[in-house]
Formats: structure tokens, C-alpha cells, sequence
């Protein structure tokens, strides 16, 4: 990887009445975030002026017509790339409003432009209230990462929620990733749409992650994966459901005939211990759940949600809006600070080589 | 609580060819296992001595005839109280066998009658296996949990996952205890089977076990029990799934109004960290994996299984019988140690005052 290569990260906003300005101006001068990174900020200049002034930064929020004239903005300066929408300066804190939930969608629209178009090399994305964005008229999406698929054309992505290996609770040397075969959806639903096939994509995205992150981590070996079961025991040979004998076991058979590095179905209690022990660097889960439980649990405030499948590279913080802490100067900001790392590497090594942490060609 | 009044263990040896023996002989020294705590091994002499051998401990198992003679054995004396059945002492280690499962449910069917006619005061398993149990043809049970419920006449009974104080990962004085609405049973069984009636059971339980772990601590305030919900995010409004709405939350409003301490339903994710930092004593979940994910997370060598709604006080250890390391001397003892200690901490209780533990009479 290239370490002094200019790296151009979109940083949509968010919902102005969340903790996203917060974290965006707190992470401004993380320790994390490489000189080599570049960032715009998507939303408004006033807003970010609020965050910067709520946290006593020395920084000033300034508006800038071209990502270009971002990249080159002083180091004390926080470049906005302004949505047009000035009812976003008015949010209140804390509540959702149709005029949040807007500007949150206008500056996600606008950031995966600039990163379709090449503009910028990843985006990376404060939360949103899906509350709000349904109040705004944003209907037809359930979350962030099925309107970022939307957007970008592509008809399935997944969800991974990442930690880095300075997370304490991680043994392994490229992080711990944890890939959701179903995502927002009920428990009903998520095991009905379960098929050999969602599983075995799902599979190939998080084997081409751990490989990127294993190269990016200089490590020479092959990426190691677990595939959860969905019932409990791993269903019991049966006793306790079949879907890991009908569904799971022969997704895992077919993905290690590809050559994937796979090992399952496994009982998700204990393979997540194991991963947590640094036996594996990816986890495949059945459901949304299975995976949050745990990557929270072992490191909420470093937690990335990278977005697999897209065009483009995207990252988000794995929290949401927090609007019970929202504008009090509250809100931890070590989630953003990796979520910009994270993007970074994933757009570097993009360039370097061929696009495989699961980026479809656009 | 009186902490000199002799307490009464009968520990059942589970499966010989698991790491039972090698736990029991290895928490016999433990110092969380208080003076006045007398136990009597439900076994085999033979398989115990040599456990004992293994882990080269100057201990000695002798056999008793009565509870009576163990609660007088010298110190380095491990009284076991053996089962009738021979075969048990040549029981191959790692492996399943009819022997081997005969030999646990003789144990554990032994241990239960002796707490039924008191002549004990709580029992504490070591693990079998499933497998061999049903190799030697008990199989009308899923697990361990369910044969105590039927040999105890009960019909119907709560696990329980506990993490003591001492364990470094929890917040609460009087640890964490997770409860499980549905266990051993597919997650399509086991979200058909919720109902309102099962939820506000396991709450009940729940709550008359944190009150209990509180007196124990010796705190004076009510316990707080965060109620779990079914689906990702709660089901967000309806969005993904309505068994919040229809049946976990009016079971929460129906426990609330019987004066139960409960919040929720809430996304188990959060609920989760928010638990291992102390904001909640005991967690009531609806699925196996959805408890067990956290609690082997936060703390799989100190975890106990604790059997709530039976007439008679049972813990256990939280692992399984760990074959892959079985008589190498590599087992922990530590979830033993700490299955011993809470048996006897809610025996005591127990006879202290009223049984509120989830006891129902006999």
C-alpha cells in the first residue's frame, strides 16, 4: 500500500438532529486518520460550525464547490461540500424531523455521486434516523445500506460490521469482521430467505475482505472463515432444526470446492468466542442479531459497518443517531475515527490491486 | 445469610469419557468454594481417583454410603457416593459411549432424588453428552435442563447463563444472569412458541432470582430486568416483525402491572452492552444463542447454567463435555468452581427465607 497516495473520503452528515456533526468534528484530528487522508464533509457548513463550537475544536467549517478545492483547504479548516437544502441549519436537536431525515438523505445521495463519479475514493457516512427519513418521504428503503445499494444500482449488498485489530478484545492481526446473509428483516423472514446461494455470496464477500485486510496488514496467509449455524447446537444433527443440514452445511461444502476457506456450520456461542480467541478473521452470520450481540459487545465504541457488494467503498459508524446524548457534547468518536481509517485502506488497496474486498465493477 | 452453616453439594461426575471428573477434582481446591460448603461426588470412586491422578492432586476419593459419612470426610478425602454401575469405570475417554451416557443420567438421577428428600441441599452437574445419552436410550430428552424438569415432575423450567461479580466483564454486584424463554428447540420453533404467558413466566423467575442474587450481595435495591426482543431492532415499529408488538411488549406491560421491574422489549444488541454495563441484573431473552452469544462472550470460564423453576436448587457448569481436550489435564475449572459457590449461595437463601429463587415447592 501506497502510504503518502492523496486519499479523498466523502463524510456524508447524517441527521443534523443526531450525534453525526459530533463525531465528524471530534474525529477531525484523531491520531487515527493518516496526513495522506483528505476529507469533505457532505452536509452544512453551519451545522459542523455548531459541532466544532460545541466541542471547543480549533477548526472552522468552510464551504467548498468542488472536492478539489477540499483537498486542498488548510489544515485547520473543515471542508463542506454544501447539500442545497438550508431547512437542514434549523433541525432540532435530538428529535426526528422530516427536514433531518432529508438533509441526511441528500447528503448520502451527493456523497455516493462523488464516489461513483471517481470524485472521491470512498465515502464514509454519520447515521441517520430512519424515523426521520421516513418522515421526509424516503420511504422505500428499511435502512442506510439498502438505500446505498439502491443508489449505486446493485441488487444485493451485505453488511459487515468490522473491528480493527487495536480493538482489545481482537486476536486477530487483520480484525474481526462479522458479514450478515440477512440484514433488516424479521426472524421469520431472515430464515426464510436463507438459501445456499445468499449464503455462498455472502461467503466469497467475506473471504475477499479478510484477504484485502490481510494484505493490508502485511500478513502473508490465507483469510480464515467461520460460518455460523442459525439454531441453537448448530441444530443438533437435526434435533433442534434442519437448516444446517439442508441450507448451510451444503453452502459451506460448495464454497470450499470453490476453494474458499471456510469452516462450518459452527454454534454461533462458541464460534464467536473462537473468533473473539483470533481463530478465525471473518465470521458469516445467518442474521442481524447473531452478529451485533457480539461486535458490540467486544468493541462498540471501535466498531466499523463496511458495506460489501457496493461500487464503491463505504463505511459507516456502527452506531445511530443517539438522539438521547445528541449536541451535548457527549458522543464518543473513536467509531468515526476508525470508520475513516477503515475506508482509506479499503480505497488503497483498491488501487493497488484488483478491486476484491467485494466491490462489484460499477 | 449464614456463613457457617454447613451446605450439602451433591455434585453429579457427568459423562466419564468428558472433562467432569477432571473439573470436580480440579475446583475441590478452590478457594471460592467457602469452608462450610460440605460435597459429596454422585459417581464412580475409580474414574474420580483418577481425575485426581491426572491433575497429580493430594486428594484421594473414597467411597460413601451415606450423605452423612461425606459430610464428615477429612479434608483430603473426595467422598463419592457411586452409582451402581460398574461399566462406568472403564468408559474410553473422548468418545461416546452407552456406558458413558448411562453412567451421567445414573448420576444426575441419583443427585436429583437426594435434593428431593433434602438429604442434600442443591446439586451442581458436570457435563454429559446428548449423544451418548441417547446411546444408551434416554432419549426422551434435548438436554441436560429438560431431564432434571422430568425427573423433578415440573413442567416447565427456565435456564439461566450467570456471570458472578468477580468476572471482570460485568458490572452489576450481583452479576448478570441471562433466562431463556425457548432453549433447546429450532428458531422457528422457538418464535411459534413465545407467548405472552412464556415471556411473563421467565420474568417472573428472572426477578425473584436478581432479588435473591441482591440479598445475597447484600443490596438493598430492586432489581432491574431488561427484557429482550425477538427481532433486530426491536422489530423496528412493525417493520421487521411484530412479535414485539403483539406479544413481547404487552407481556412487559402485563409484568409491569404485577409490579415486575421490567424494560423492554429492547434490540438485544444494545440491550446486551448495556447489561454488561450494569445497567440491568438479568437479562430475559427468547432464544438460546441470543443469551448465549453474550454470557461465552463476557465470560465463558466463569459462566454457570442455572436451572430456575425447579423444586430443588441446580447449577452447573456452562461448557459441555469438552472431548477434544478430555483427560489431558488441559480442562479450567473455573465455571465448576463457580457453580459450587452459587448452589450453595442459593441454598442458603433458600432456607433463609422464603424460596424466591424460582423454587416452586415439591
Amino acid at each position: 500500500m501506497n502510504e503518502t497516495r492523496i486519499v479523498t473520503l466523502a463524510v456524508s452528515m447524517g441527521d443534523p438532529a443526531g450525534i453525526g456533526p459530533e463525531v465528524i468534528a471530534g474525529s477531525w484530528p484523531s491520531a487515527l486518520v493518516p496526513e495522506n487522508f483528505r476529507r469533505v464533509v457532505i452536509g452544512r457548513v453551519a451545522v459542523m460550525n455548531r459541532a466544532i463550537e460545541l466541542l471547543e475544536l480549533p477548526l472552522v467549517a468552510t464551504p467548498v464547490a468542488t472536492v478539489g478545492e477540499a483537498q486542498s483547504c488548510e489544515a485547520d479548516r473543515v471542508p463542506v461540500l454544501e447539500i442545497d437544502f438550508a431547512d437542514a441549519d434549523a433541525v432540532a436537536p435530538g428529535i426526528n424531523s422530516s427536514a433531518g431525515g432529508h438533509a441526511a438523505f441528500l447528503a448520502v445521495e451527493l456523497a455516493t455521486q462523488l464516489a461513483l463519479s471517481r470524485q472521491v475514493d470512498a465515502i464514509v457516512t454519520a447515521p441517520l434516523s430512519k424515523k426521520a427519513l421516513h418522515q421526509a418521504g424516503h420511504t422505500q428503503w428499511p435502512g442506510h445500506t439498502e438505500m446505498l445499494a439502491d443508489l449505486c444500482g446493485v441488487p444485493r449488498t451485505a453488511m459487515m460490521l468490522y473491528l480493527p485489530p487495536r480493538c482489545a478484545a481482537v486476536r486477530s492481526q487483520c480484525g474481526l469482521g462479522v458479514i450478515h446473509t440477512t440484514l433488516h428483516t424479521s426472524m421469520r423472514l431472515a430464515i426464510d430467505s436463507l438459501t445456499r446461494e445468499s449464503i455462498l455470496e455472502t461467503a466469497r464477500l467475506a473471504t475477499a475482505f479478510a484477504a484485502d485486510m490481510l494484505a493490508a496488514a502485511g500478513e502473508k496467509r490465507a483469510p480464515r472463515i467461520g460460518v455460523a449455524a442459525l439454531n441453537p447446537h448448530a441444530g443438533e444433527e437435526g434435533m433442534f432444526g434442519d437448516e444446517e443440514i439442508r441450507i448451510i452445511a451444503p453452502a459451506v461444502e460448495a464454497g470450499k470446492k470453490d476453494g474458499l476457506p471456510l469452516t462450518g456450520p459452527l454454534p454461533c456461542d462458541t464460534l464467536m468466542h473462537r473468533a473473539a480467541d483470533g481463530e478465525f478473521d471473518c465470521i458469516v452470520a445467518m442474521y442481524h442479531d447473531q452478529g451485533h450481540i457480539a461486535l458490540k459487545l467486544l468493541g462498540l465504541h471501535q466498531a466499523v459497518n463496511v458495506t460489501l457488494g457496493l461500487p464503491i467503498v463505504r463505511t459507516s459508524v456502527a452506531h445511530g443517531t443517539a438522539y438521547d446524548i445528541a449536541w451535548k457534547g457527549k458522543a464518543r468518536s473513536g467509531s468515526m475515527a476508525e470508520a475513516l481509517l477503515l475506508a482509506g485502506q479499503l480505497a488503497n488497496l483498491t488501487r493497488d490491486h484488483q478491486p476484491s474486498h467485494g466491490r462489484m465493477p460499477v
